[in-house]
């Protein structure tokens, strides 16, 4: 008989004592309606024999990235990569001075970038995103994201990841949910940080993605990124890839935006208990304060049905103790 | 401190003695080139400090499931499904008594059915497959497989899985392999059984797929198939969707046929050791003898490529100790 020893979550700080003290698995998260509602979710769907239960394999919980698990501002981290990426090809490219839409990322026109539309994006995907072999893509993205800062806290942008989220993400897993990431951004370039960072495999991250081409280069068959768009993960986008990805419907399902809401609707579609949470950015000191009440109808179908539906609205500013780990 | 005790697999059967004798994790499977090879392979990579070690989070196997995990003959099981469905449909549907593909179906035309080409495969699909919810073909194919048996075994389809295949994900995942299935069949029709029957949940379900309609249907937010057709996955779309859906190259792959060439050709060029399987289907007293010798075309580029480099030949007749549990 081989026995192995999991050790889920550690429950005790003070052996010495008779009586065991229970650890918060949340301690960035301050006491309030969220995070009791929150434990209080998780208690009573892994509690047998309640009516409420919910077995392990369906305890499936999905989590945006952008806004949700990591800083969106003032632009998605991926644009960063991109605009980085564009700089570096310049210099084999002496045509991206002149040519749009690389010539206002070289010169910084942030007034040109806003008006960015599907046809530089779909340029920019192609220059930046497409031509080389999935392995080769890992490795750019991974060596810059292990030197790129965000420009307001000077961190690296894979530290600047919400720390109540990650202490979440943990939770789940040790009341043995299975945490996934649908995300609008690319599969491949969030994949690239996802498993150190939030310890959610490749294979449970779901995201837009391009074709790929099946080639044999140099005697070895690899997969080869096309400039063709495949799938985009956002608003219906989302329920259907978690169909197709996952095949279940999730039991949590936490975003931030407009681009969340029919992952949410359809999380709560399902039978049974279900929590669903919006996180409302209304902390410009800390991190940004946007949403409603500063960009106006970026945030307002999810956030009117929320608060119709009594969805959770997760307040950065009064929920979450500490946002950065780095602050601390 | 909680602790949960995990039994992996019981390496004991007389512990009165002092040494523990250890249990044959694969008994459905003859001693021979192939066993050992697959153990030898599982021993090599799960043990630490050794230059073959892979690490938990890569051991990733795949499987095709037709003529790989259960029978293929004498036709595909989907294809008694679509047209038992045909049989059901036909009482609303008078005009199926008529009008094609339906009224070859409907007479057990096999020499009008052996010529179906793609616009009738779609029809039926459409038809079939088609028209309702993800949850609604849930319920059909599951309703259909707890009933629906072989025509030449007389047992149900879902019974007619190779034993040491099951034996084989039992051991794989024992050694913390994760295990996936990468079918040309549909996706929701294998998921429909895949977990009960192998072990092997939704999300570790790769498969061919029509597109999804998100939509709002009594209240509740749904995905409707549609008769769409979104991915093929078979041939040089087993890598894509491996890819797609994994995000890292398996270390193991078995499949049976030329659709299978492609994942067992990706798995073998990534790096470090790697384990490419074939089923050869020679077995007409227990099973079927097909692939090269009896259906010419079927299993040449496959079989050809497999012997080439090395691959592992299973052979069902000389392997498989026992084919189906139900032998016994």
């Amino acid at each position: 008989m081989v026995l192995v020893l999991v050790i889920l979550a550690p429950a005790t700080t003070s052996p010495a004592h008779g009586q065991p003290a229970p650890v918060d698995p949340l301690p960035s998260w301050n006491d309030g309606t969220s995070k009791r509602a929150i434990v209080d979710f998780v208690t009573r769907v892994t509690k047998e024999g309640v009516p409420d239960f919910v077995p392990i394999a369906e305890r499936i919980a999905t989590f945006d990235n952008d806004g949700t698990l990591w800083c969106e501002q003032p632009v998605y981290t991926q644009a960063f990569f991109a605009f980085d990426r564009v700089k570096q090809l310049a210099a084999v490219h002496p045509e991206f001075k002149v040519n749009e839409p690389y010539r206002s990322i070289l010169e910084g026109d942030q007034a040109a970038m806003a008006r960015f539309g599907s046809h530089e994006i779909t340029a920019l995907l192609a220059a930046t995103h497409a031509g080389m072999t999935t392995d080769e893509f890992n490795r750019l993205a991974s060596t810059w994201l292990d030197t790129a800062r965000h420009p307001r806290f000077h961190q690296l942008f894979k530290a600047c990841v919400y720390q109540p989220q990650i202490e979440l993400l943990a939770y789940l897993r040790a009341n043995q949910f299975k945490t996934f990431i649908v995300t609008g951004g690319g599969i491949d370039f969030v994949r690239a940080f996802a498993e150190a960072t939030y310890g959610i495999p490749p294979e449970q991250v779901i995201g837009s993605s391009t074709k790929t081409r099946f080639e044999l280069r140099d005697g070895k068959f690899v997969l080869v990124k096309l400039a063709e768009l495949n799938s985009i993960d956002d608003k219906v986008g989302k329920p259907i890839n978690i169909n197709l990805h996952i095949g279940r419907r999730p039991i949590l399902a936490f975003g931030n935006s407009d681009g969340d809401l029919e992952m949410l609707q359809y999380t709560a579609s399902g039978a049974g208990l279900r929590l669903m949470l919006l996180l409302h950015h209304d902390d410009a000191t800390r991190e940004y304060d946007y949403d409603r009440k500063s960009r106006v109808g970026t945030l307002d179908l999810a956030w009117d049905e929320a608060v119709k539906q009594g969805w959770l609205v997760v307040s950065l500013k009064d929920d979450f103790k500490t946002v950065f780990a780095f602050e601390k």
